[in-house]
């Protein structure tokens, strides 16, 4: 129970002040165009990168350590590279999408919960009055949370992902959530990909909320994500083996927990780490701290017109300590506003 | 204290059966070739294996499931191919080779902890006397592994297991413990990965005590193991970041935890898996339950001359409920006497 509750207040506590606070926070809401669509970019050029020092520094990287005849050169199998995913590959304003996935879930399943009608925060909820809802605290979003992701098989959460993500919409931009996707960091992740490096999402996020979908949006398959989670255990379900979501955590996967969880799943050090916020400090320090060369990037939220201007004051995405040790220490940060020509992919003629 | 507990009793209760009923229960000792390496075997048609239905069986399944004309045709990023390690890749008598490790580390520490001379189960341990030093049972046990396996980074237990399994030697063979890898296997790990499988090792044994070694030896990479681990926590010390291993339970890797480390780590089902005890029946379930073609194969220890003989009653790799099960369902079973014809590999001409 104590494990448990712990997940779950994590969750929540990240979860309600994003609800509560995201929007008042924000400098400038998107305005960004509405006609793209995630496209896996094959730009040999980065070409959705302005011509600028933080795109300079990313491409010397990959030159350097791809070079046999440099001293920086990394074999292909050392060439991991982890990358945050909330803020840092899909936007994460003005909440974490997951959230978004709950509150949705918890209006799907009411018809099976009659007893929600009278019962907070689900009644508040499913009246629209998010606040309200809210109002009950760290309790109200417990329940929230329990109610939509445990309880239920594996296999039965993949497919209840999968259908959200094919057809939800942001509140605000009207676009599909995996449109969402950084155009520039799509092409980022193929131009690693094609210079012999391992790619890994490294997220405070849930890890079975992402892998029904990394591998088309990302081309990053499951076993090469790695997020938080809950507890599973296997039975025997007439007949078949299945394994159930149980309301316990198993691993948070952030801050200090990232380190943690990459020496679990890959068990060697990154060369390369791209984050956004506080939250992804301990990642950079771990990469930062190997042994020979290593790349270290921060994602700024600085454009408000295209997509959110957000840093030290934000409850999403907060870049504060991490900010200032990434100046410090003269790691790579990119501007969106100025470091990237585009934001979000553009939707090819002949889609819709 | 409880969850720590847990494992170490976990791996105490493995181990002591292990140490002290492993011997008088195998049917004979091994008597192999002491002209071994482990080399990897690039053979095409699995030179090792004789031509009988195990074989057949194993070769079919993987032409089925990559032939594009096939109803049962796997796409590539499907093909995950899941093995235990002990006694499933390497040999596991007369005990686990890491209880072989930590023995050797109470004798390597022994030099920094005077106080062992008197304090048992160091001190009989020390002077040769296995049995004594496990007559504390639990306790001792307890002892041992939290000495030699935690309270140093995950970088310094990395060399100190490269630097054990690069120079120690089985007490019965001779060899190197490496030198102890099944023949058979890794000409099959080869054949798999040419099909356009990826293999992950999944084993209730340290997941930081195989990765140092297991891309050398077996061709698969740290990030492609699965094994039992303890917590860890970040710290920087001397302005350098670090892992240091706790003496707490992260995860138990065995029986009904396999398809959990499976599910964890790979985020889908197997479409092959190999094993040879009851530990590994919850692992061949998982993969037999998947929707579509599967292949579950068991290792059946049955040669006492060239390698040992055992099965149901043995305290190291029990294989009963196990074997009931793959009788009744028709899994493969591969019989180490009749199917392979070699056990361990041949050290090549130029080597020594």
């Amino acid at each position: 129970m104590n494990t448990n509750r712990h997940l779950l207040l994590w969750f929540a506590m990240m979860s309600i002040s994003a609800a509560l606070g995201g929007c008042s926070n924000q400098r400038s809401g998107y305005a960004g165009s509405s006609l793209s669509s995630p496209t896996q970019a094959h730009a040999a050029a980065l070409a959705s990168w302005n011509d600028s020092p933080a795109k300079r520094s990313i491409t010397a990287f990959v030159a350097r350590v791809t070079n046999p005849q440099s001293p920086d050169f990394v074999p292909p199998a050392e060439r991991i590279a982890v990358f945050d995913n909330d803020g840092t590959l899909w936007a994460e304003q003005p909440m974490y999408f997951q959230f978004m996935f709950a509150m949705d879930r918890v209006k799907a399943l009411a018809p099976n919960h009659p007893e929600w009608e009278e019962k907070e925060p689900f009644a508040s909820l499913l009246k629209g009055d998010l606040k309200s809802a809210l109002a009950g605290g760290e309790k109200a979003m417990i329940e929230i949370i329990a109610a939509t992701h445990f309880g239920m098989t594996t296999e039965e959460f993949d497919t209840v992902v999968k259908d959200w993500i094919g057809t939800a919409k942001h509140p605000k931009t009207s676009k599909l959530y995996t449109e969402m996707v950084y155009q520039p960091m799509l092409e980022l992740l193929s131009h690693l990909r094609e210079n012999g490096f391992k790619l890994f999402i490294v997220s405070g996020g849930g890890i079975e909320f992402m892998r029904p979908w990394s591998e088309r949006v990302y081309g990053i398959p499951p076993e090469q994500v790695i997020g938080s989670s809950g507890k599973t255990k296997f039975e025997i379900r007439d007949g078949k083996p299945v394994l159930v979501k149980l309301p316990e955590i198993n691993f948070i996967d952030d801050k200090e927990g990232k380190p943690v969880g990459i020496n679990q799943h890959i068990g060697r050090r990154p060369i390369a780490a791209f984050g956004n916020s506080d939250g992804d400090l301990a990642m950079l320090q771990w990469t930062a701290g190997r042994a020979g060369p290593n790349l270290c990037v921060f994602i700024h939220h600085t454009d408000a017109d295209r997509e959110w201007a957000y840093d030290r004051a934000s409850p999403v995405g907060k870049l504060d300590k991490a900010l200032d040790e990434a100046i410090r220490r003269e790691w790579t940060i990119v501007s969106m506003k100025d470091d990237w020509a585009q934001v979000f992919p553009v939707r090819k003629k002949d889609d819709r």
